[in-house]
């Protein structure tokens, strides 16, 4: 992938859509070289705002579309724009659904440039259906109550926590958003349900003992739409390691009214019946909680007690402190 | 679909590779004319050999492909059949994962004639992501320890007993093979995974509440390849009632050595668990033995004393019998 990038963030004016740029001002800062907003957008990364050309200058090699709206779909009125960073001499990097070659006049624009169009959100040709062969090496998978609650993050925040203790440890993306802040990954939302398993099992391949593969979770096995994506995932993952993601206070499951998110426990019973299916020495090292909605002392207590009555270390990786250490020293005991 | 067929056999050796043609000739003797083999083939359904131009003068309007070889690919040898049946005036259809246009001049042989060339293997465009709403009517799913164990003949057989009975029932294909009998369905190995449960709801739409649907099923929620295609279905069917099915004497899932093939009660145990989600009063209403390889006495007993040891029937399809219709008893009680 075309690096570093200067973060495209529209006409956006709901900050939950950005949530593809925030990611990557967040987790790979060293990747952004600035923002390009256009009039009427209210939301920002609080990066520099630059031009293409001004981006490109400072060493940006692709324009990066860090909107992530419903449907996927990217807008015709972004076309100028796009256009502009072309002919400025970047890249386009898109995570949506729609490709970029369908905005009318980009794809002969890029190729009468020399420039690329990489749609992120498409899998990769050939992949094959899965073997189920232990591969070696160690994996953590990041699952959930639910989908949007913070398991790329989780996945991401323990990789570097591993990094920091010197293992040799890797993030592996399974989203748009992981992919652009990784640079590589598969969109397993994306993937023929024959080869859900295979793409997992691709993602995470063989590696040295001592090396962990720390692999972003996507959606629940308790989704009424989403648990085909979950349940390739962990079988292709082999996870040795799951940690449940789960935001406080929500009760049901997000845009499903009536389903009742499931608890805790629930949720690590099931991810260790399915995932043991592959591998049957997996366990469960803890709890992630997103507590970004609450204030610090009310989310320490919460996370306390949490902890103690489930018998295992709860904590919120984006606030740290001992309670994330205790997390990490279990992912690794 | 255009109907009837003329079944293609190619040049065939292996009775396995034909599965598609038997299954037409067993399910849907009334939608085949007959079948049309190159020399070389030593595999024949017993149907009447016609040339393409004799069966369309017999009523047939396509030819179908009714081999299933391993990686879905169409032979080059069978181009001059191809052109030869198109230049007859009959459609081709064919549930390999290969298009029929990737065949060199295929496509443009049928657009001058007019003729069509349906791959099944390919979804439908515009699938939408699950909703988890309740639908109206009722559902049986067939559900199974292991692939390729008589899933989509107990959903034929039981389909055709419910409809013997006086009930209004129809049988759901979700696989190549199932689509051809019914002349419809979706291939749910071929579905993106985030629309894996949204295709299951569209297959069964809301209906009459003494509807039945009878839903072919797929692989095997313990299958460490395909067990992502099993759930979404599962979710997606909301089955009221399951049927699983099971080959006695297979103790490893097939293709995948050291995978121990789960229990009887696991196979139910699971599939209510995961069912219960989007469907709370799913049951199981018996088993479905595969017992082509046994005698039938030796079959007999052993369902026999299956059932004795389950507390519920357990009734090979295509022996019917007494068994058969306690089965058939149970599902609508």
């Amino acid at each position: 992938m075309p690096q570093p990038y200067l973060l495209f963030l529209g006409d956006t004016t709901e900050r939950g859509y950005a949530k593809t740029a925030l990611g990557l001002r967040d987790w790979a800062p060293e990747k952004c070289v600035g923002e390009y907003v256009l009039p009427g957008a209210t939301v920002s990364t609080g990066l520099e705002r630059l031009t293409p050309a001004e981006a490109q200058a400072r060493g940006a090699r692709a324009l990066l579309i860090g909107v992530a709206n419903s449907g996927g779909v990217i807008s015709e009125s972004w076309l100028p724009a796009l256009v502009e960073a072309l002919e400025a001499g970047l890249d386009i990097v898109s995570g949506m659904h729609m490709r970029l070659a369908e905005l009318p006049g980009l794809a002969d624009l890029a190729g009468r440039l020399e420039r690329q169009l990489i749609d992120v959100r498409h899998p990769p040709r050939g992949l094959s259906v899965g073997s189920g062969r232990k591969r070696s090496g160690m994996r953590l998978l990041t699952v959930g109550t639910d989908c949007a609650l913070g398991k790329k993050y989780t996945a991401l925040a323990i990789a570097r926590a591993f990094a920091a203790r010197g293992l040799d440890a890797d993030f592996r993306a399974t989203g748009q958003t992981g992919i652009m802040i990784a640079g590589g990954g598969i969109p397993m939302d994306a993937v023929v349900s024959d080869f859900e398993a295979g793409a997992a099992e691709a993602i995470s391949p063989d590696a040295e003992p001592g090396h962990w593969d720390v692999i972003e979770g996507q959606g629940s096995l308790f989704h009424p739409s989403y648990a085909a994506v979950s349940l390739g995932l962990l079988h292709g993952s082999q996870p040795d390691v799951i940690v449940v993601c789960h935001q406080p206070g929500r009760t049901e499951v997000m845009g499903r009214p009536g389903y009742a998110l499931p608890s805790i426990e629930e949720t690590i019973d099931l991810n260790l019946r399915l995932g043991g299916r592959t591998n049957p020495a997996i366990r469960c090292a803890g709890v992630s909680f997103n507590t970004a909605h609450m204030d610090a002392e009310e989310a320490a207590a919460l996370m306390a007690a949490e902890s103690a009555r489930l018998g295992m270390p709860v904590a919120d990786p984006i606030r740290g402190g001992d309670a994330f250490d205790r997390l990490v020293d279990a992912c690794l005991a």
